[in-house]
């Protein structure tokens, strides 16, 4: 039923899209789209280019499924690259190229496997700036689909989620990522005379040492532990005799379903209040974590990893940040694709025939999703 | 009995000999001393110019006392001058002037408290580095004096010790100081898979929440406190959701007569062996602790103040380091001089009044020290 996602996938990545460049990708997806029957609207926004695509097979009334994915990609890099990195070149039956599982390949597959007609709706949110700051992708187009009445039933975002074997792991929600910059006043003064001083890093320490000391929670129903890492410390006093005024700490807090990063910045001020009142907190959150819960939208993503894979999928909550974060405000999403094991690494590769294996598991998903009923997924 | 010390204070103080310049100062005390039947000799090391003079009195038995003391400065600074830091100005009684207290005021007062006979041996160990590196002078002028027979039974050292009236404090002993740099080693990685990575800041945080968590110890029957100020942490790592290789940290500790650099060492070695196996620990010691306990040498130190001031001197070993500690390896020491308020400021001065009590306080000084046994000080 589906058809080869090879041609498709290496002209994908002939296009040399590194965010924010489109290099003519979006044009190849929409080519590929036109003849399947797809209304497609290219939206770009602060001069990020966004592709929506959305087909409606006529006299069905199934729900609407929706495909998100990105045709930018991370640079080369110095890695040791031993093929050309947006050739697209095959060799011993392995597909080559930046892209090729992050996630031209996944996109590549998914439009391989959309059947001439479908009961209900399929549509396709592509951005070209999901590996960048984001602002003008997802959710600027969610916004635009919300006010032309494109928000669907179900989300199937395609990155590289399988860990060892095609669709191993399915990821039905991400943790969220919390930035925090804390600055700790003292009193300045000499190393002698401590007593008419007021040492910050020592404060800084106990705050430190606090927010170490033990875990925030030992993970949830369906994630792992949260977890706070402190990734800079900086004083920058060169004067081995001078205590300084003040000392900055930077933190990175991964967190599950149990917090919130309103709940983590009252934390974080209630161990500052105790160990170092004068203190500044600047915070900044790129996400807030997501659970899409099991239902039947994950159900029938399990029986078609069952029914193209032979393998029972595991559902997941690791790892970092995705666009699904913002489609979790407006349906239920779940990212299924590709092994990830060479994502962002020099000589990206997917063999073919996996990649076809995934055409066939993205054309299940169609399968098991669009007879589904349209409401309480 | 005493002469007038301010026309030699003022010389010296016209001298711009801060460190390493000596722009004649040296010279002005030989010029002082030659009169007094000194033996004058100049020793120059490694560029450092310093004087060393003796005069013993034929036909007397007493002891040797030695004066130390520096004529370089530190530089006048940026800070508001109401005078020429060089031009030795009297304004209203007060003698103005880098040096006016640390130290050209010292050592014009104890020469000019010098009496034309004395029972023993007076010698002045005058360096031209004590407030600078240190390497050329005082500790190779001592090497000298042992070469040549020369050393003292005890020293006194003009330093300005006293607080807020003449006399008031004595030092007999001065804290050492110990620099650490701490670096902890972890293994990089992305904040978001902390399991795959060694926070290195954490256990340096770790190391430094155990090192500042309880005071070293409570002080001494001497000595105040140990203690130990982490003066600096530097990570710099830009990047939020990278977990960096390694974190560094550096600590000064001025520690008492409990406590060596040796034995520091050894402290830190073992908190970093309980936290941070994998560690450099740099250590870099600018002197040991040192006391000259009460006995006869101090006890005439208190009383010379006691007739010359009318007061009782208190024993301390506070403050930073000074050229007492390398001179502690040879004879007894201790420091008393002049009200050190205005020391290393700008406008340093001292009252004529105080700089002539000076004086009279160290002819006390020597009429008191000259007449003591000359060993089992
Ligand atoms: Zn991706
Ligand atoms: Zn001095």
């Amino acid at each position: 039923m589906a058809r080869d996602p090879l041609p498709l996938a290496q002209a994908l990545i002939r296009c040399a899209s590194v965010t924010p460049a489109d290099d003519g990708a979006l044009a190849v997806v929409e080519a590929a789209l036109r003849p399947l029957g797809f209304a497609v609207t290219h939206l770009d926004f602060d001069g990020t280019p966004n592709l929506f695509a959305i087909r409606t097979t006529p006299g069905t009334n199934g729900p609407h499924l929706c495909f998100a994915g990105h045709t930018d990609v991370v640079p080369p890099g110095a890695g040791p690259w031993t093929v050309e990195p947006f050739g697209g070149e095959v060799r011993d039956g392995i597909l080559y190229g930046r892209g090729a599982t992050d996630m031209k390949g996944g996109v590549a597959a998914f439009i391989a496997a959309i059947p001439e007609a479908s009961p209900g709706t399929i549509s396709l949110l592509i951005t070209g700036d999901e590996e960048g700051p984001a602002t003008g992708g997802t959710v600027r187009v969610l916004e635009w689909m919300q006010a032309q009445g494109h928000i669907p039933d179900m989300c199937l975002v395609g990155e590289p989620t399988s860990k060892v074997a095609l669709g191993d792991t399915i990821k039905v929600g991400r943790r969220g990522s919390l930035n925090a910059t804390i600055t700790v006043h003292g009193t300045q003064g000499h190393s002698a005379y401590p007593q008419r001083a007021d040492n910050p890093i020592h404060r800084l320490v106990r705050v430190l040492a606090t927010l170490t000391a033990t875990p925030l929670d030992t993970g949830s129903a369906f994630f792992e532990a949260t977890s706070l890492q402190v990734t800079s410390v900086d004083v920058g006093n060169p004067a081995t005799n001078v205590i300084p005024g003040s000392a900055t700490a930077r933190l990175n807090i991964r967190f599950n379903d149990l917090h919130s990063s309103a709940s983590l910045g009252e934390h974080l001020r209630g161990v500052l209040a105790e160990h170092a009142p004068r203190h500044e907190l600047e915070l900044s959150c790129s996400g807030e974590s997501f659970l899409t819960r099991p239902g039947p939208f994950v159900e029938a993503l399990k029986r078609a990893v069952r029914a193209a894979c032979g393998r029972e999928p595991t559902l997941d909550t690791g790892g970092g940040t995705s666009d699904a974060r913002f489609i979790s405000r407006y349906c239920p999403v779940a990212e299924l694709g590709a092994v990830g094991a060479t994502m962002h690494k020099a000589d990206e590769q997917t063999p073919v025939a996996e990649l076809r294996a995934l055409t066939a598991l993205y054309a299940a998903v169609i399968a098991e999703t669009l007879v589904l009923p349209g409401s309480g997924l």
